[in-house]
């Protein structure tokens, strides 16, 4: 058993689905991926909170054992997310962003954290991603993130930060805008040239690719018959990836970034079942264990 | 070994694709099932031609050793349509579509058809799906494919054609237009109470969601990384899927279902690796069984 890092952000969602809407609840990729990982192994979280932040909702964190010695509370307000989905919720619609305190966020890395073999470099601004692994000594594996705004702004440090990491787990739309390829495995074969020695592709419903060791694993989504708020999913999937990783002490082999998987798309398909991190607040191992029984029968040849 | 009945469109297509383009190429629903199934069983067409359908192109199915007696030949031009794909090619944007001779087609099922147990029912108005039933001796399993065109102008003859038949074989949009579902598993559900005892949803890219017996069995696609032309992937599942059944003489178990999906999604990916029916013209039983083994590698547990 071993613990996790994860740096990312950490925030209030506002969120309307077609199944209900919701206002100020907790969000950000941190703390998405926090709750998800957590049933696994012990996260311990950097990023930044305004004043408004909740003792509540820290509690929340600190309840499911993970660490928030790094997490800085500034003067100001918390990062918001506004956001909506329609039809089959497969498109998230940005309906506002207000980084108040993320916009000046600079991680600073607690001593205790620096020894933390497990990374995970949330959808933040890769400059930051790398400011981290500086800090940082010598991880055993570490996992990136990024979408679209990263792509078009910071495309340079992006494909530095590239270089520095073992995992990009990354959605499909933007796997094919960074490589530049509309064809997923072609996409892949370019991101893997750029540095990363696994790639993960994120495709909601549709699963994920995992490719490593020259090889392609695909599956999809455990299915869910009512998805109430897929927002998060991606982190939740990262989450039961470290998650899995971390409890194993799980290696880059393709045997063992098949399993964490395996766990991603469960832990996800949890996620997406209520708004918020709520169903990943009573989320247990029993649960993820049941679920994924259930789903390697969906899936077995 | 068994045969199979197919009913659909012969025509010729002219396509654009980010890859190339082609002009006045075999096309069609029932063309496209027929080089599909051909190395696994023999196929018995039945559709119309016109005048102008020229005696090579007959030749290419009677070379695979379909039966083209049901294949009427009309005065006047064979059904003809033209489309065009864009960017990573998920969507078929028709630019024209001539039904000439098809306009007025009424499938006639030769008396030698008539005990063809495994029936597949190509994307054609369910009136006629109907008739073709109608002159058919108790089949065992009968396919049917449908698509938009025919959800918004012919429902309520489609809902009546879905209680007679045993496999709905249909896309992902059309699946959720018909139900009326946004949600994927939710839409199954809803279609499989109006008759079907198993449902294939076809995804392209991201395969296939067969339900039957109450369960799902959800795979992707093979992946590929130079699609060429997707036209008809759709028909070429369908082809390698009842190909298979008729081939094992397979049931409706969900055992065999599961293996004729397989079968089905190899076939379409090498039919998307060249435009029209052409790399299908070369296609055998060696290279399917090869596929499939690489197939399996991608999406073992």
């Amino acid at each position: 058993m071993s613990e996790i890092l994860v740096v990312g952000s950490v925030g209030y969602d506002t969120i309307a689905t077609p199944r209900g809407s919701v206002e100020g609840v907790l969000g950000g990729s941190a703390n998405y991926f926090s709750f998800a990982a957590s049933p696994f192994a012990k996260v311990n979280v950097v990023g930044v909170v305004g004043s408004d932040y909740t003792d509540k909702d820290l509690n929340k964190l600190k309840d499911k054992n993970v660490n928030v010695e790094g997490l800085q509370i500034k003067e100001g307000k918390t990062f918001r997310w506004s956001g909506k989905y329609e039809g089959d919720m497969n498109e998230a619609i940005t309906l506002k962003t207000e980084l108040n305190v993320f916009q000046d966020f600079s991680p600073d890395i607690p001593e205790s954290y620096k020894k933390i073999p497990y990374v995970f470099l949330g959808n933040i601004d890769p400059e930051l991603q790398m400011e981290v692994l500086d800090q940082v000594d010598s991880p055993r594996i570490v996992g990136l993130d990024t979408m679209n705004f990263w792509i078009d702004s910071k495309l340079g440090s992006l494909k530095q930060a590239l270089k520095k990491i073992d995992v990009l787990l990354i959605n499909e739309i933007e796997a094919k805008e960074l490589s530049n390829e509309p064809n997923m495995i072609r996409a892949i074969e370019v991101l893997s040239q750029w540095g990363p020695k696994a790639i993960v592709v994120k495709r909601g419903e549709y699963g994920f690719v995992l490719y490593a060791e020259n090889k392609f694993f695909i599956l999809p989504a455990y299915p869910v018959a009512e998805v109430i708020d897929p927002t998060g999913a991606g982190d939740c999937f990262a989450g039961g990836f470290f998650g899995h990783l971390a409890k194993t002490e799980g290696s880059l082999s393709m045997k063992d970034l098949k399993e964490a998987c395996l766990r991603g798309t469960i832990v996800a398909s949890f996620a997406v079942q209520d708004f918020s991190v709520r169903n990943l607040e009573t989320l247990n191992m029993t649960k993820v264990e049941k679920r994924l029984e259930e789903y390697k029968q969906v899936v077995q040849l």
